[in-house]
């Protein structure tokens, strides 16, 4: 009878402003062996999203808070490496929500068998996944963009905003984007993005309400809003009339320890009759068939790109999840569990 | 040949913060005898408004600004006392935006003959005029309460706010309003509100916070933003899931003289799936036939009632508006300015 150890990362201590690498813990367990009706699953790919921020604090929230002591979770690709279950077989692809560690046991309930049509298997941690159906919905359902519009992007270089971008073009809408760097900044343009701000070289909020203002000159129709703090400010004041705001994220103050200070003309959203809304993408799954037959047939038309940042080995994966609130991604941020992925 | 003297009010100069008496000028024009196809109007009633604020300051709106050595303007009720125009007889009661004097000549084009319905002639310029309107398109169109539901107003002692709490009260919901002083906090009761907010005497934010937390035990559906400052950050607070935000004004920062930070707490957007929509009611007036036929029934089934502050003379119109920013209105706001009215 064999065992498998499997490395996992759990919270060691939750985090008081921006993550360091003690409030992660290494920690290997003995799985046993896969009971009646279980299967061992191998992870080969996980991510790492900004949203896992929020489930260190302990507060009520949308999603329930990661407990102290425990693995973090995660949305993982793995293969099926034992199975006493029928509906899985050794080698099956599945989808998970076991991330941050290198394999489990499952009886099944929480696995989605994963059909790449052709793409990547990890592509469905990414713009064939969450972060895809996130971008999707949110621009077309919330952000109801029309063909000559303008819409503006921040994050535009990450997993979400990146695809955020090409919808809106294939929409027929002029897009600008925000990113930190001018790499990042070239990349989007190399995608279809009409003007690009990097944000890194506007420190001050006034200067990025300037830079936004002079790449929007028929103003902001659909702000897609990633960021938060002083995107939000300019995006307000470049707004026209009945713009609408779909709230994804606002990664800027995921790590404050104190109440920051939120926009001083919100009075917009009266002037210009502007709507902004928030969403979250689990309200969305209806989408989903929509979504990757749309997705299908973009990516096989060349209309959509991706990219993906990779780190590897689980004990890089808090590396991972930091680089995330300084920038150190492009599109898709990803680590590789997996030497054979 | 007769002349007519009207005193009107003018812009004397631009306020900065909280208007003066010195901000304004009372001055007397002659009127010209009505040429063909004109009549002369004497004002009876003229409403004095907080979006007027906003009218005075040099800035580009969705209305435009007032100008300096002019007669402000605003919604006022006045009789024909001559007529060269056949649509208008001496006598025909005479809705404009022709505020702020006592009498003016007008082809009629600016003009809209008023039919009572046996309502006060003055409560077309509060209840059954544009804030009315104003509350119903708010209420209705923009926050889309379901029986059942918790609806918080602001300012809801004001001329709006208190028909948004009396049409919520009629759509089944259970509300929740916040007026400043225990005298107006006892009419919003007598009328039907729920529970009330003297939010004078929750002088700061963590304060007004419990208060509306204790008095919304279910959490808020809808809120009706008439204030800004902290009660949007008390309202973000106590949202529930999926609510909405119909955003009419936010009076605590019309006299601002520097940028004042907005709410800290604005993840609540995302986390609740929060609609934050400002409105204008001009966007609205197809509803105008709707709101006179609901109003009207409810009025004679008792099931809506308004207040009214009353200051008598144009001479006295200043200090009329200004009252609205340190809450001397119950309901609206009038200036009466013909005695026999």
């Amino acid at each position: 009878m064999s065992t498998t150890i499997s490395r996992e990362i759990r919270l060691k201590s939750r985090p008081e402003g921006l993550p360091r690498p003690e409030n992660f813990e290494l920690a290997s367990v003995e799985l046993p062996e896969p009971g009646p009706g279980e299967v061992l699953v191998r992870n080969r790919w996980m991510s790492v999203d900004p949203y896992m921020r929020g489930r260190m604090m302990d507060r009520k929230s949308y999603v329930p808070p990661f407990q102290i002591g425990k693995p973090l979770e995660g949305h993982a690709v793995g293969k099926v490496v034992a199975s006493n279950n029928p509906d899985f077989a050794p080698g099956d692809l599945v989808l998970s929500m076991n991330g941050w560690r290198e394999a489990f046991v499952s009886n099944g309930q929480d696995l989605q068998k994963l059909d790449t049509h052709g793409l990547p298997e990890e592509a469905f941690l990414g713009v064939a996944g969450m972060p895809g159906l996130t971008a999707y919905a949110g621009l077309l359902r919330i952000g109801e963009p029309k063909a000559g519009e303008t819409v503006f992007v921040s994050g535009a270089a990450g997993a979400v905003g990146s695809l955020v971008c090409q919808i809106a073009k294939i929409k027929g809408c002029r897009v600008v984007g925000s990113a930190g760097g001018e790499a990042k900044c070239a990349w989007l343009k190399s995608i279809g993005v009409d003007e690009t701000i990097n944000y890194k070289a506007h420190p001050d909020q006034r200067s990025l309400m300037a830079a936004l203002k002079a790449a929007t000159p028929e103003g902001v129709d659909v702000y897609f809003e990633n960021v938060g703090g002083d995107h939000l400010v300019a995006a307000l004041d470049a707004m026209n009339n009945f713009g609408r705001i779909p709230v994804c994220g606002m990664i800027s103050g995921y790590n404050d320890t104190a109440p920051r200070p939120g926009p001083w003309n919100l009075f917009n959203i009266i002037g210009k009759r502007l709507r902004v809304q928030g969403f979250i993408v689990s309200d969305h799954l209806d989408l989903l068939p929509d979504f990757m037959r749309d997705l299908a047939k973009w990516v096989s038309e060349g209309k959509v790109k991706w990219q993906e940042t990779v780190e590897e080995g689980i004990e890089n994966a808090p590396a991972a999840f930091l680089k995330l609130f300084s920038g150190g991604n492009t599109g898709k941020m990803l680590v590789k569990l997996d030497k054979d992925a």
